[in-house]
Parts: structure tokens; C-alpha cells; sequence
């Protein structure tokens, strides 16, 4: 095995430019709720995922026929839009065959602002462990980038990162103090995620909107395979036997 | 008492423009080294420390009478200068009754960034029992600024803030992820704070060029009660009883 790539955390978007992106991966992280909502729609069918950065451009997609419109801001569904970010409503077929055109208030935007990428990946623990083997095998330099909240720290997508970086670190070049601190405070949470997680800022949000099921099905481990990578516009189902030979 | 204050982390300050500074305290850390020497100057006896951002700024006060200049890139003493950025290097009544002009890679640029606010302070562990005391007198909304590296997060000064959250959380009003890592981080130190700052980029680097004793002294608590407070563009001792009336 020649020299090992290096993995390393951006605690928020507001960071990014601080790192080359050329030839990396991105894995974007938005737990609470964008990738792992993505990931859901893949798996439930959906043909492709469209992240979009504003509203305006998510409404541009309503005369396209098999496209679902769905928006949040702020944690909360978008006005006129049927519907919003929780995971639950793309269950039971509603995305099946579909293309979902999706825009959140971080999510979206860490995506939109990583693609001068060699690949763009996203998911959260309900994909971790077709993500890290994804990644594994990819074995580029790769950066796991936290979509935190208005561009400041968040706590969910941190801890994230820092599973991925326990799992991943015999096998890649960690370093920063960044990648540390999110395994530390990853190492912290384990033993219970939930009650970990009911410290953060973004938890308290959603709880006050009353989506704490939402909460608790974004911390639920390996529910799928699928690992959306990013081809153009729109996210699709990494064809991982593929991608991994 | 009326509403609590806010006591709030910003983990690097690339991510200062997301915080208003108008009315608030701004603690600026940069524990290895800089706002660690500065406090030893004004412990010392330097009149006042002023901080600049750049090389050339710091040059322009060659040629006044008791001015010393030093300068830090990167680690290490910038060539030409006859001080670097050591703590050990203002022992000794070096700065006794002096001006010392100092710029460092982090630590001085975020003072200069920090301006804005209505008070900044300075310290690090070697002042924390009274710096906490001051922030704790004040009793504003206050900011702890992590000077990072080269605008990165960094460890040891996420870790300081952590442990002025956890001293004055029972007084503030403490709500950020960031507050809430740095606290962990903290928590997961402070049994063994040299061990724990041995996984970081920057003790690395410092242990490199040889000044591991810099960082032990640098991790020492409560060697001095003086609280370096800029007025105009310069770092002078708080008169802590006067502050605190």
C-alpha cells in the first residue's frame, strides 16, 4: 500500500475555503436532517435527489413532471411547499421512481459549495456503514465536511464526522486537531447518543417543532446500503460493487 | 440579577463575522504562545504589550526608545528579530518598565480582528483564576475567541475555552454546540492536560523546534492575577480591584 490519503473534519462551511478540494472526496454531513433525508429517498426509490441552495430555484423544478418539491428553513417546512426535511415523508413509495428537488438551510449549501470535488458523497448514520467501506475503498484524500447551522459548529454533524474518523483512521492519514476533537467528542457520545445529542443546539429546535421521531430515526445505525454520491446536478445511488473494483 | 449574560465560543476566528461584537467582551486565546508571553510581559513589568498583525508594523517601532520587538512565524522567531514568542524570553526584567511590540502567526491578529468590541482581554491558563474572576465582574455578554492556526481549529485554546465554560456557566448564559464541545474537550483534559495537548498539530510543531518547556509553562495555571486589557492599540494590566467596583 503506498503512502495512506489523509481524512480530516471541516467543522463548518464557513471553513471550506481553508481546503483544496481538488481531487478530494466530500463527504457532506447534515444528520439533522438533509443527508440523512436524501439517503432516504434513494433508498425508497426516488430516480435522483436534486439538492438546490435557494427556494426560488426548487420552485423552478414545479412544472417538471415525476419531480417532488420539498423545502425547510429554519427546521421548518417551507410555505407552499408539500413537503419539508423529515425523513418520514418520503417513505411508503411517495418518491418511488420520482426525482426529489430538495433545499434545506445548511444541508443543501455544503453541498452546493463542494463541487469542485473530484466526488461528492452524502449520509449520516443510517448509511455508515456503506459509507465508510465507500470510502475505504475510494481512498482518496478525503474531507468530511459538517454543514453545521447558519455556518457556525453544530454538535450532531460533528460527532458524525468523528465516527467516521474512529472507524476510518487505520486505514488513513489523520492528523488535525479538527478530526481529534470530533472523535473525542464522538467517544463521548456512544454509550448514549441520544441523551448526547439532547445537548445540542438543533436538537432543542426540532424537539420545540415536536419531530424528536425525526431525531431518533437520524441517529438509528445501517438501515441501508445506498450511498448517494453526486453526478452533475443531482444526487443518485453509488453503484457501490462498482465503484469498489 | 437580572437575565444572565451570554458566554459564547467561536472556534476560530474565520468564523468571527458570524458573531456581532458590539457591547460584548472578547477574550482573545492563543495559549501556546502568545497570549500566554503577553500576560508574563505585563506580569513582568512591561508598561504595555502592543500586539501587530504584520512583520513590517512591528519593524516601524525599530527606533523608539524602550520599545523591544518580537516576532513569531510559524513557531518560530522570525529572522532579524531579537525575541520570538517564549514566555521565557520576558523573564528576567527583560520588558521591566518596557513597550513590548510583538506579532505572532495567531494570537495578534485576532486581537486586531477583535476590535470592535467593547472590551478585549487576554490569558491563558497562567491567569485563568483571575481572568475568570474579571469576565465573571464584567458580567457583559462575552465572546471566547480560539486563535487557531493559520484560521483552523486548533485544540489547546478550544480546550482553555472549554474550561472558562465550565467555571462560568453557573453565571452565563451558555447555550452554543461550541460551548458544549469545548466544555467536553475540556473535561476529557483536565486529568492529564499535557498528555491530552500531545494529540494536538501544534505541540507537535512546537515540539519540533525544541520548546516542549514552553508548552509545560504554558499549560501551568494561576502563576499571576495580572489581566492584560487592550486600551487603544496596546495590552495593559486590568486594574482588577478598579474593574471590579
Amino acid at each position: 500500500m503506498p503512502d495512506k490519503s489523509t481524512l480530516d473534519v471541516i467543522l463548518t462551511p464557513n471553513l471550506l475555503s481553508l481546503y483544496p478540494l481538488e481531487g478530494k472526496v466530500v463527504v457532506v454531513i447534515d444528520v439533522l436532517r438533509a443527508t440523512t433525508t436524501m439517503t432516504v429517498a434513494l433508498d425508497q426509490g426516488a430516480e435522483r435527489v436534486i439538492p438546490v441552495e435557494s427556494i426560488e430555484e426548487c420552485l423552478s423544478y414545479k412544472d417538471k413532471p415525476n419531480h417532488i418539491l420539498a423545502g425547510e428553513r429554519g427546521g421548518q417546512k417551507v410555505e407552499g411547499f408539500n413537503y419539508g426535511n423529515s425523513p418520514f415523508e418520503f417513505m411508503d413509495g411517495v418518491v418511488n421512481g420520482k426525482t426529489l428537488v430538495l433545499t434545506t438551510t445548511n444541508g443543501t449549501r455544503a453541498i452546493e459549495m463542494s463541487k469542485g470535488a473530484y466526488k461528492v458523497i452524502v449520509g449520516g448514520f443510517l448509511n455508515f456503514t456503506a459509507l465508510t467501506k465507500w470510502i475505504t475503498a475510494e481512498s482518496r484524500d478525503t474531507l468530511l465536511l459538517c454543514s453545521g447551522w447558519r455556518d457556525k459548529f453544530n454538535l450532531e454533524d460533528t460527532v458524525f464526522a468523528g465516527a467516521v474518523v474512529h472507524h476510518l483512521k487505520e486505514f488513513f492519514h489523520v492528523d488535525s486537531d479538527a478530526a481529534f476533537a470530533a472523535e473525542k467528542l464522538y467517544l463521548n457520545s456512544r454509550r448514549n447518543m441520544m441523551h448526547f445529542m439532547k445537548q445540542s443546539s438543533h436538537y432543542r429546535r426540532l424537539a420545540r417543532f415536536g419531530v424528536v421521531n425525526d431525531i431518533k430515526y437520524c441517529l438509528r445505525p445501517d438501515l441501508t446500503t445506498v450511498v448517494p454520491v453526486l453526478k452533475g446536478n443531482a444526487l443518485v445511488c453509488a453503484n457501490v460493487g462498482r465503484d469498489m473494483e
